[in-house]
């Protein structure tokens, strides 16, 4: 199977969303605290567009520092010149920086209710839908990535919930699977399974929504950039018959090869192509950097398929410019 | 000189903007009356995309019931099956359908005070550029309209303050001159001119900012699809020394011919091309739209622009469509 982007335009598009699912204590690294997830979705956006955040001081990090996945999209796309739109598919906070606004509202705490109501859900794959045949309609590539808190909780909901025994990944070197089977168990003990969309409606975040619209609306190429979230997204598709030939997921290494997850084995069910990039962060300047390779963060912000974009256009290794990044932004701090 | 289409992709892009100017009794008729034309815009976006407006029952219409040119632009994008986004660059009220946000706000009444700070012109015209930038890389023909009520007098208030004398056209037949130059001489009282921008941030309105901005940003072909408050963001573009190259300049003849505006002579002196397209609407089934061959309305929402690319795209008269598409509406609202 050749691999590779077609010749033409390539468009890297962001989603951001948020679920409240993020502020259950301990479940994901996506914020320096519960409550400050709400602001990585838009912070990482403004990093990519602005070369800064704006929405927060600094950059998003983990509890112990390690810096937002956002860091390496930004490198990868500043590098090949591949323009970026970022839509608002249900952020807490809107990103300070033009972006697609949709009205979509952020998911509910899936162990406490439903995720959205049945109407929501419809709403939100429609309008996935107009804004993904709008953008496949001018580009030949379409990259979709993602950025929402405690998105492989609600991801692992879905896949249950669709009776898929796929394994999620975590941003965390030792996932947290005590507290995501807790909060999954909630979600699907409530569970009225009759439709696809309902069990999404219930179990999934904003975001699933959106992109599996997306990907139903569009015509052209479309590369998801991301883990196991994109899975969950593309089992939806599946399960909702909707088209998906000419599909390719892009991510890291990082995910890709972590054998808690089996990845490349679910990825070839579903019949799609797999992109798995090594940026080979291990050999980084920066110990934020290196932890990436060690299984901290692992993929995020579509940083796998943009940096995969980058070096097929540049032909050229993008860790350099990742490091060059980090250092502008550290030197700024300072 | 050819003029045509580049072969390749084309996209129309719809800027909604918003100048306090509007509320002055007898300067527009783009609304019912002088408060509803802060709906304007976003239902003229929200009848492109849906095919009926949201944020008002029926369509937007003149005071004695003639509709939008957005309708036109409606029939000529559906039926040529191209691709629009609408950008909400300084709306009073936001469009009901996914769009760019800005942040940008509303224009003050110039009138009574500078249109806005220098900070904010400059500012609009930024993220005009990048949003320009953007959409200008997804494709080799990008068409940019507007719906601004009473952007025609700030359009002059804008040439006058930059010391050229053009004329501008209105949506009316009997242009309310007398109020416009009461509007325009308030303005030009208070003028501070030190740079051009600055004379755009106190005489102007969002959306000339942003469009100048935007074509300044641009890579690929523009097409302003607009007639005299085009004519304004390109007066504005040279002082500024903005490259203009590869600009066109495309409306309705009714605008074009218009032996009032002189709209050709004040094209050529700055060295564009224009388009100018005749879509015999004095053939219309319906009088609404056979009164814009009698001089109302004339032009607005791109619809010149749009008539012209999908005329050219498909080869085809579009009256019939513009017919049809009033037939479903008016059906809709019996």
């Amino acid at each position: 199977m050749i691999l590779t982007l077609k010749p033409g335009r390539t468009l890297f598009s962001l989603v951001l969303s948020y679920t409240d699912t993020a502020k259950i204590p301990g479940i994901t690294i996506a914020g320096a605290s519960p409550q400050d997830t709400i602001y990585t979705p838009p912070a990482d956006a403004e990093l990519i567009h602005h070369g800064h955040c704006i929405s927060i001081p600094g950059l998003p990090v983990t509890p112990d520092g390690k810096p937002t996945p956002a860091l390496l999209t930004r490198a990868a796309l500043t590098y090949a010149d591949i323009p970026h739109i970022v839509i608002d598919a249900g952020c807490a906070v809107s990103p300070q920086m033009p972006h697609i606004h949709t009205g979509i509202k952020p998911g509910n705490n899936i162990e406490v209710k439903p995720a959205m109501s049945y109407k929501d859900a419809l709403y939100t794959m429609q309008v996935g839908e107009y804004v993904g045949h709008t953008l496949s309609s001018l580009c030949d590539n379409l990259i979709i990535g993602e950025s929402i808190p405690a998105g492989t909780t609600t991801a692992l909901a879905l896949l249950r919930g669709l009776n898929l025994p796929y394994k999620v990944s975590s941003s965390m070197p030792d996932n947290p699977t005590d507290i995501k089977e807790r909060v999954v168990s909630a979600a699907l003990s409530r569970l009225n399974m009759d439709t696809y969309l309902n069990v999404a409606a219930q179990t999934a975040d904003p975001m699933i929504l959106f992109v599996a619209g997306m990907l139903n609306g569009s015509s052209s190429n479309v590369i998801l950039a991301g883990g196991t979230q994109m899975l969950a997204v593309l089992a939806l598709s599946i399960k909702m018959k909707h088209n998906i030939q000419d599909t390719t997921l892009a991510t890291t290494t990082y995910v890709a090869d972590d054998p808690k997850v089996s990845f490349h084995k679910q990825a070839e069910l579903f019949g799609v192509n797999v992109i798995s990039v090594n940026p080979h962060l291990e050999d980084s300047r920066h110990a934020g950097i290196r932890a990436y390779a060690e299984g901290f963060a692992k993929e995020g912000a579509g940083a796998g398929g943009a940096i995969y974009a980058a070096q097929t256009i540049t032909n050229t290794d993008i860790l350099p410019r990742i490091d060059e990044e980090y250092d502008t932004i550290l030197l700024d701090r300072d």
